[in-house]
Parts: C-alpha cells; sequence; structure tokens
C-alpha cells in the first residue's frame, strides 16, 4: 500500500496511472505534479486526485512512491531536483521510452550522494493521442511493462516497482537499460521512424495517390500520426539504437529487393513465408 | 441486370463478388470456375453460385459478364483462352492488383482480332487473409474500387462495370493503367514490402525483441503475415512501380535520418509535423 504517490506529469500515462492507482486503492493521497495549473484541475475535480501543485519540490515532498510521466526529454532534466526532494525512503520510478540515459543519470546521482532506490519503468501503452483527456484507468490492462533494473538496483525496490504495474493489470518484461534500448528501437522507434517515411514517401510521389489507400496503408501508417514533440524526443534519447535498427532494416529491404529483381520465384516465396511465419508466431 | 456472371477464381475476392453478388440479386446465374471442384464445392452447397466448372471453357461458355478473379500471376496466362470462349457481346473484367500488364495485353488480344469489352477493376479490399473461407458478402462496402480504362475502352462497357461494383457497395476512382501500378506501388505494394522487411530486422536483430512489441508494431506489420505467392506475384509484377515507390521512401527515410543526426529539434518537429498532418488529413 502507498501512503502517497506523485505524479510528475498527467499526460495519458501519468493519467492513466491516477485513474488506475485510484480505483484500485494503490494509494491513500495521489499529487498531481505539473507545470500548467489549468491542465491539472479536470483530474482534480473528478476525484482521480486528491492535491495538484505546480512546484516539483512541494509535489513531491513526503511521497512514498514517486512516477515520473513527463516526456522523455524532460525527465532528465528534472531528476536531480526530484532526487533531492525526495524522502530518504521513497521509491522513484518512470515511463520514459528510453532508458539508458535516465538509469545512468538515476546512477549517477546515487553516487554523488543520495542512494534513492530508482527503478527505471517503460509502460508500452502509448498512443499516437497524447494529454490527459485520452488517458483512462485500463491503459494498462494486458499491457507489458518493461523494467529495467541493474545490478546496482536495489532488488526490493525491483519487486515494489513490479508489483505496482501489475496491480494496474500489466505485464512484466525485465531487461537491462541497453537490451531495452536496442529492443524497442527494433519494435517501436524503427517503425514509427519508417511509417513516417512512407507518409512522406507517397507525399513526394504524388499526394493524390493517398486517395486510394486501403485499410493495409491505414494501419501501416497510423502511427505516423504521433505527437511530433514526443517522437523527436525519443529519436534523439535513442539515436545509437535507431541507427542499430535501421542498418538492419536496410540491410532486409535490400535484401528483399535484390531477391524481387533476380526473379527466382521459389526464392522470393521461401523469404515471404518465412517472413509471414516470424509474424505469425512471434508477434 | 445479369443474365449470367461467371467468376473464374473463388477465393477471397471471388468468392464474396459471388455472394454479394446473390445477396444483391444481381444475376439470374452465377457460375463459378476453378482449377480444384473440392474448393468449388462449399459456394454450391450454401447456394451462393448455381453451377460450379472445372473447365474454363464450359465456365464462361454463354457468360454476358465475366470476373477473372485469379492470383495476378494466372490472370494473364488465362485471358486468351477467356477471350476465345465469351460471346461477343460480353463484358470482362478482373480484380488484379496491378494493371498496366493486364489491360495490356487484353488490348494486344482485341487488337489481333476478337473486340470484346474489358475493363481493368482493382477492388482495395484484400486482406492478410485469402480463401474462400474468408470471403463475405459485406466486402465491398465502402471499399475503393480503382477502374482502369484507357482511350480504347468503350465507354458503355466502362459504365457498366462500374455499376457492377457500385451495386457490391463500392466507391470508383478512375485511373490510367500507369498510373494505378503508380498509385498501388506506393500506398499498397511499398507498405507490404516495407512491414515484410520491418519484421525480418527484428528477427534478425534479436528474435526475443518480438516479446515486447506492442501495438505499434503489431498494426505496422500485419500485412506482413500476408499470402507469400499472392504477394511475390503482386511485387514482380510491378517492379518497374515499386521499383520508383521504393526510390522515394529511401530518399524519405534518409532524410528523416539525416535530421535526426543533424540534431536540430525544431527542423525534425518541422518535419514530423508536416508528416503528422498529411497522414491525418489525406488518409
Amino acid at each position: 500500500m502507498i501512503r502517497r504517490l506523485s505524479l510528475v506529469g498527467l499526460g495519458l500515462l501519468g493519467g492513466s496511472v491516477a485513474k488506475a492507482a485510484r480505483a484500485q486503492g494503490l494509494a491513500d493521497e495521489i499529487v498531481a505534479v505539473g507545470r500548467d495549473r489549468a491542465r491539472l484541475e479536470p483530474a482534480l475535480r473528478e476525484g482521480v486526485v486528491d492535491r495538484i501543485s505546480t512546484s516539483l519540490e512541494d509535489g513531491v515532498a513526503g511521497a512514498d512512491f514517486c512516477l515520473l510521466a513527463t516526456p522523455v526529454a524532460t525527465l532528465t532534466a528534472l531528476l536531480p531536483a526530484v532526487w533531492q526532494a525526495l524522502p530518504a525512503d521513497a521509491l522513484l520510478t518512470d515511463v520514459g521510452s528510453t532508458k539508458a540515459g535516465i538509469v545512468e543519470a538515476a546512477e549517477a546521482l546515487a553516487r554523488r550522494g543520495r542512494p534513492l532506490a530508482f527503478v527505471g519503468s517503460h509502460p508500452m501503452a502509448g498512443s499516437e493521442q497524447s494529454g490527459y483527456g485520452v488517458s483512462r484507468p485500463d491503459l494498462f490492462q494486458g499491457a507489458t511493462v518493461i523494467l529495467t533494473p541493474t545490478e546496482r538496483t536495489d532488488s526490493h525496490a525491483v519487486k515494489r516497482v513490479g508489483a505496482f504495474w501489475e496491480a494496474l493489470g500489466a505485464r512484466l518484461v525485465t531487461l537491462d537499460p541497453v537490451t531495452h534500448d536496442r529492443a524497442t528501437a527494433a519494435v517501436s522507434h524503427l517503425p514509427h521512424l519508417v511509417a513516417d517515411a512512407l507518409v512522406d514517401a507517397v507525399g513526394r510521389m504524388d499526394p493524390r495517390f493517398f486517395e486510394i489507400a486501403g485499410r493495409g496503408f491505414k494501419d501501416t501508417t497510423r502511427i505516423a500520426a504521433s505527437d511530433p514533440q514526443m517522437w523527436r524526443e525519443i529519436f534523439q534519447e535513442n539515436r545509437a539504437g535507431l541507427a542499430e535498427a535501421l542498418g538492419a532494416f536496410r540491410a532486409a529491404l535490400d535484401e528483399l529487393e535484390r531477391l524481387i529483381d533476380a526473379g527466382d520465384a521459389a526464392a522470393i516465396e521461401a523469404a515471404l513465408d518465412r517472413i509471414r511465419r516470424t509474424r505469425e508466431t512471434a508477434v
């Protein structure tokens, strides 16, 4: 049981955590922290949170569980102030889409003085929509949450943060931060960039071609309608992972084109069939 | 009103045309033609068609409206025999995903002797599933059907074929065959190849990465689970269109990567925002 849950950032993810935690009765008190008071007020009016604050220090003071749910570029910037303001026995986690940077920043802070329990989390429950308005209490039901402890992370803290996400309905996966960033580059950041390039390519060829786009194009490019700032930050934060994934993608695309150009029907079908079976069994 | 509707091929598209035409009462008699009698029998038992035949000549003889609904590579091969067997006043159309080849073949047959009314059609209603078992009478409701007449196509035939698809619930778009192949390369064939390459790239990096794939990856790669033979044929038939679309796609992807590497946050967000607005308004 959490006494005071402080949420820094109340968008889709922070808002959904607040609604789910409230619905499950996971915390006696829920405090939401954000820069813009007007954006926090709906949650207060709806009883989703008990208190709102535009002061980071005030909002996280006295919390025994603190979740950072701001855009990924802001996370690392906010971390030192949150680190200082939290009680020594508090648990701190986040929802960032990239993990090597934030985990490294947290471990640097711990080395320099205050040993606080930080566990990196990444709920794979984003959407092309954003903001508190689209948050919902069941967002994490059946979603995957990746925990990224290192050998320096307190195992009791990992268990408690994991139990928190499980209470919200999530399925846990544990990866080290660098593997997390490689894996999310592969299955999330690369597909986003590719969807963007697909939309852009059609626009470059002839915008009238969009008129005949069917369900395949719509599904494949749905994520190209995502928030530009959020994805700019993710692409920049995870340049190393994205570069590796782009390399693997270009190699795969070149190989398929080479097969088609070579014209060996059996070889093309064997490759497409292997990919189809991978898609059907692995995803 | 159609007296005898002959359908050559009774998979997802042919089967759905049969079911929709039966439901709408568009034809007095519906005949299904295929190589494998056992695959045609369910439609006969269900009363979706009145007669089945494994003989192309017998199956299309006496038809006033004939629809070719076989895989794209078979279409051109079957065309001469169908052309000979159909009555002189019959209307002939198809459902092929590429159009320059079949239209050229039909016009060559017309020049060499029999002037038959052929109108190329492409219903954008495919699926990653195939076969009569997944066909349904509402497949064309709200779907786009592209007609590809040329200056040599009889305008009365274009109207009648268009009216047929509209009776099945489709929305019509008219494109010349070469523009059709460029447009479908852009919004259909390219996204398929890219989805294949995405799945393949993740497999090459580390198959365990699939375990954390979320909805974005699932949607983006859904079409990678499509029928290998069908897509091998489409990729081969439309190599020219696909090559152009791949060129535009690679240029768009390179440009996005260059922007990310250059690190100009405003420029990256401007590009992502432009693409998002294109996706939201055009698709």
